[in-house]
């Protein structure tokens, strides 16, 4: 019987663990978990936060039940502490200090990303949080609970921050968000970053951008929050948003190789340097499929991806990672913003030549009641028309989720901008015109195109 | 100076007109139009009547000023009789019987399709209604207007039908939908027409299937309907929606050869047998991708990309028309349904092997407020794994039109139903899950795939 041991119980562990039992129900699957929480929907937790779910039970994507009644053993409230590979073997600890060895033939690590924990004084205040694991939002939300805070300071103004403002606002408290870039969301084109900013002020959130916080101290009862340009601002809680980085205590004992950005090491199909070690999720660096190089850009998309590839590659398969193209999107407040593929400064760092243009068109026909405006910007390629990117805006009933995808579909096929006038996509004036938004916004780029060089 | 006559002012026609004007403004572009309504939404009627769109000149896709500033010169309220290819020229009368000749180096035929007539007695009675130009549905207006029906019966249950009797009730009138095919829209599976049937249901609308209509009569100030199986149903109007077909009288003057159902032959690039003149839209047998064979598939979005092509090579250009997919979504009270690509008999016709799986999951996690199901059938080819078709259906606001897209696109580019997981879709709880449910009905139907093998 083949021993598969996975390391972390999240997008990736669980994934991997399903596929594997799947294809091969004689396989002896065992997936460790670091808390009492296999499986969960930490995508979610704002919206626990926010009191829209109000168990936090119904954020698991399954239960441990229903895992453990496909044939897999969990191994909760276990941290793996150091891997022999000679031996084959993982030695974990659970929460009172107790040790094993835990033996494999195949070993898949989803040990996932922790909080960046930014060099801010103060940061161990109580009433300051970081937010990524199930026992985080547990802590914040007693917190929220007990000492029904009025005034919060979140720090990031990126896609959790943004969502922590509005769940926060949801609550009823005053946010002020603070950003070190000098628009929120950088990870779209600061047009973009400035429609979510109005978003945000029409809900009643001041967002500042270009500060870098400092410190934050306890003065009374009030927590301080003092950082970069004289910027001053007391609350009642603080939340710290700034990004993830991979986890990869396991990689020196197991002579693991660290690639981009701190994360493990892995081919396509999920391998590690060592054999008969797969890794995958947020603790591996990821193919990008048009930059056509490795990069770090932790999704849960990308983990169940990978996660399944690498249980079904542990079991005898041979698949390979299509690849990334860092397709996201975000709800905030009464906004979706939705991005797939590269922005300029990517394309050109990956040597096209982009440029892009920006489109606003309805999202259904106007006539129709509750037509609301999208924004595009449509990246491509000047010299040969490969579509490169895009980036979308508008209204959450709008369908810009599914909007971005049809992009994401025409950028995994290479298509060019001209050729999305080729799809025979659908309409009806509930929904869409006779040409899609996604093609207006195409010939837009074409026009422009022809328009610039004549 | 080129002179560009273009018959038929709706998407085909008025789609041409722009393209030749964009691409070459030297060319002198005239289209005739049968009415005084060119480029208006004919999609959009069921809305005007519904009541949500108060004024039907919001129905223009464009106002007659916006097309002739363009430079398009427009003959409103003519219609062409005859064509002589020989001389290049077309006759066209207007509606005081005025008849001129008009020259041209090319022509293009847009002129679209009609109501077909079925053999019902008493057709012509005041009350009882064909729709499908702007004219049609002011004289349904008005009758809605000044006679207020409470109750109506709707002749044929396809799209058309289906829109009518959202529309109708929408106003508060009772509706009874009478159709000949077992199920209604027979366009999707009959388990889809079903969930179709009881949304109808729950809206108070009667739905009667397998029932053909032979007669309406007028008794007193009823309309009387009677159809096989001893239908027979009172109403204070009726109204007619079995389908269209091709309006092609210009063809025997011409010389222009005739293909399936009735429509003009075209190759993809749109050219008629007879040179140097092209035809688009309804009035055509359309290229379909998968089918690999031309068919006729009247439908806006196809108007519109064929138009844009004959326009674009009457000028000069060489465009071919990459094919129809079949995509259509349509809105029935708070129901989205929507297909592309081939079902079962469509398939095995073409040579396929398929095999259709049926699978429903949510639109969005579960957890998050509003959370609605979604219905797919999933049609690939059994031995090669390709997707062949799919149909969705689900409430309005769960992204069923752009879901329908991304299945769309991936058909555009022959890909297998297995592929789609490798597709990198957007994710947030609200709009989606970490696998779009686009990629479990594709998960479910492999994984049924694999269980019918073994």
């Amino acid at each position: 019987m083949t021993h598969l041991l996975i390391i972390g119980g999240s997008d990736a562990g669980i994934s991997a663990a399903l596929r594997a039992r799947e294809l091969d129900s004689s396989v002896d699957v065992t997936v460790v978990v670091a808390d009492s929480f296999p499986n969960y929907s930490i995508c979610g937790i704002p919206f626990y936060l926010s009191g829209e779910v109000p168990d936090w039970r119904n954020l698991a994507h399954r239960t441990a039940a229903e895992i453990t009644a496909t044939g897999i053993n969990l191994l909760l409230n276990h941290t793996a502490q150091t891997i022999d590979p000679d031996q084959k073997s993982v030695k974990v600890v659970d929460r009172q200090g107790q040790v094993q060895w835990l033996s494999y033939d195949k070993l898949i690590l989803g040990t996932g990303a922790v909080p960046i924990q930014p060099p801010i004084q103060g940061l161990d205040i109580p009433g300051v949080f970081l937010l990524h694991s199930m026992e985080d939002s547990f802590a914040v939300h007693q917190y929220l609970t007990t000492h029904a805070p009025k005034t919060a300071v979140i720090v990031g103004s990126g896609y959790i921050g943004l969502e922590m403002a509005d769940a926060l606002t949801h609550r009823g408290i005053a946010v002020t968000l603070v950003g070190h870039s000098p628009t929120v969301m950088k990870t779209v084109d600061p047009n973009f970053g400035q429609l979510i900013a109005e978003e945000m002020q029409r809900h009643g959130v001041e967002a500042i951008n270009s500060v870098e916080i400092k410190a934050i101290e306890q003065i009374g009862k009030d927590l301080a929050v003092s950082g970069s340009g004289g910027f001053h601002k007391t609350a009642d809680m603080v939340l710290v948003a700034v990004g993830v980085k991979p986890l990869t205590s396991l990689a020196s004992s197991a002579g693991l190789k660290i690639g981009m950005r701190g994360a493990f090491q892995v081919n396509r199909q999920m391998e590690t340097n060592v054999p008969d070690i797969y890794a995958a999720g947020d603790c591996v660096e990821t193919w990008h499929r048009l930059l056509n190089q490795y990069t770090y850009l932790p999704l849960g998309t990308t983990a169940h991806k990978q996660g399944r590839i690498a249980g079904e590659n542990a079991v005898g398969g041979n698949q390979e990672f299509a690849g990334t193209l860092g397709t996201q999107v975000v709800k905030v407040f009464d906004l979706a913003i939705a991005r797939t593929g590269l922005r300029d400064t990517e394309a050109t760092s990956a040597g096209f030549n982009p440029v892009t243009f920006e489109f606003a068109t309805w999202d259904r026909k106007v006539y129709y009641p509750g037509a609301h405006k999208l924004h595009f910007r449509i990246t491509g390629d000047k010299e040969n028309g490969q579509l490169l990117g895009v980036q979308i805006v508008g209204h959450y009933q709008g369908e810009v989720a599914k909007r971005i995808d049809i992009f994401a579909t025409a950028l995994f096929h290479n298509m060019k901008v001209d050729e999305l006038n080729q799809l025979d996509l659908s309409y009806t004036p509930p929904f869409s015109s006779p040409w899609d938004p996604v093609q207006m916004s195409a010939q837009a780029w074409v026009k422009q195109q022809i328009l610039s060089v004549h």
